[in-house]
């Protein structure tokens, strides 16, 4: 038998998963931290790989998901937030070196977009937007099947559309972006501007509060958490429509955290959307929805890339 | 020999031309009225292309070019501004019925991004944007060598999408999109607003402007018409910024009446593109120019479609 390897980079862990040829339920499963005394992340991801290789079956493929932009035709990892050491990193080309199969790799959320429409919400769909909802926003696209990345892998970044000219300021440096005014982060400075502004609140003045606080104070009737959360979903909503007008898709999903806080946020997206699109045509056969495949989306993503990969290439 | 048919549609002229198999340099050529006393559009199409029909040689299929929203996946023309009577057309059908050869019908931004791709300025291009700058603001997008058309062929409009939330009310019925604020009517309407709040110009304040009488002011150093292209060209930098984000092309081609006002529009364009970019990678290996084939962009994007079809289908 043929086992697939998925492995998922980040900053603090990174965990792989070995699948045989056809399915999604993980033969095996491992989790370990990024950095330990005495090695290297990339040390660190041989040694997790070679950890979860199986011990009688032949591995056709490992698919790699990481954040940051990636030069996915070249296999080469441009940055990796929260591991400065590897810049331009032709992590590809050392893997298939490392363990002589195949390797695929792709950036986090266009893997994630990937997975959902594999394995995910997004089966039977050939035209897809993933936006990721969380501390920034972050989206991966599929146009006729194929992920969107660009000439050097730096496309797909919805969250870095200008919605507010002279906006807030992002944290790529420019001002006004999507992600600048609807992130997580965004609902959390925004409230704790009006609390500074002494807007009257049932929220605490005095300590750092998350979007998972605000949303929290939402639902039990706070008026300025819910205008937080009407706020960043009109400007989602109103950006979903220009998306609408590039891509056209049949099914937009909502991953990361902050899209889990339900109608506070789909409620405000939707009207927008309704109010802001240029012809009831964008929204015949369209479903706005949830992720399906959680947490787990990048790395299903990943086992999807390196068996599209492989598969092409035979 | 095999020769291929284009015919380019318009709502008061349509024109056909013969190519032989591999060549761009028309064998025949004809133009004709769209309407015509005592016949149908239709009816003058099926004359214009039996105009042209070779005499002694097969032709090998036709491609069609027609403005407004076209699903080209099943060859229907949803509507043809200022040709009424098409509605919902099926001309893709009727039109290999009637003649008994292969048809590939295509919107005309989108054809010429294709024409410009296949012939024109953007060869040996992959991943590229193409925006016609004119009364409206129309595109065409080639991502991985193919075009951006959507589900249901709505997509690739990026003359609609919002840049100025509640600025003024855009062709489409929607507010603030690029062609509300930086087409050739939006550029003459802000400067008649600016006439009628008696703001000094050389240009006359009692008939219509176009935006090439703006333009020759603006040569001419009127700083009313210089202001007015500055303006637009900073939203069409800002709004580039943002589509470079989504597609990171390698080329941007302008081609349209308006854009043909040179560095009067393509400084503060570029200007306006450089400050708004989120990493210099985005502008490397970037190309940002006119269009090299002027009117017959369309056409030859007809022709490279119905050759890259029938091909497809050998």
């Amino acid at each position: 038998v043929s086992i697939y390897l998925a492995v998922d980079i980040g900053g603090t862990q990174m965990r792989a998963a070995s699948y045989p040829a056809e399915s999604i339920q993980p033969l095996s499963y491992l989790r370990i931290t990024t950095y330990s005394s005495g090695t290297t992340p990339l040390l660190r991801l041989y040694e997790l790989i070679s950890s979860i290789w199986p011990k009688d079956d032949k591995v056709a493929g490992i698919g790699v998901v990481a954040p940051g932009p990636i030069n996915s035709r070249e296999g080469i990892l441009l940055a990796a937030p929260n591991i400065p050491e590897w810049r331009n990193l032709a992590l590809q080309k050392e893997l298939e070196e490392h363990f002589n199969v195949p390797v695929a790799l792709g950036n986090d959320a266009n893997l994630a977009a990937l997975g959902e429409w594999k394995y995910g919400i997004g089966r039977d769909h050939h035209h897809l937007i993933y936006l990721t909802i969380s501390t920034g926003i972050g989206s991966g696209i599929i146009i006729d099947d194929e992920i969107l990345e660009g000439a050097a892998g730096l496309g797909a970044e919805l969250g870095h559309i200008t919605v507010l000219p002279e906006g807030p300021f992002c944290g790529c440096g420019q001002r006004g972006h999507l992600e600048a005014v609807a992130s997580g982060t965004a609902i959390s400075h925004w409230v704790q501007e009006k609390i500074n502004e002494h807007v009257v609140t049932s929220l605490p003045a005095n300590r750092k509060l998350t979007a998972k606080d605000i949303s929290i104070a939402a639902r039990e009737g706070d008026r300025l958490a819910k205008e937080a959360f009407e706020r960043a979903g009109k400007f989602i909503g109103w950006a979903l429509a220009d998306f609408l007008h590039i891509f056209n898709p049949t099914i937009v999903i909502f991953g990361g955290g902050v899209s889990q806080s339900g109608s506070l946020l789909l409620n405000p997206i939707n009207d927008e959307l309704k109010k802001r699109v240029m012809s009831p045509q964008y929204l015949e056969n369209l479903l706005v929805t949830n992720a399906a495949l959680g947490d787990n989306a990048g790395l299903l993503g990943a086992l999807a890339l390196v068996r599209k990969v492989t598969i092409k290439e035979m």
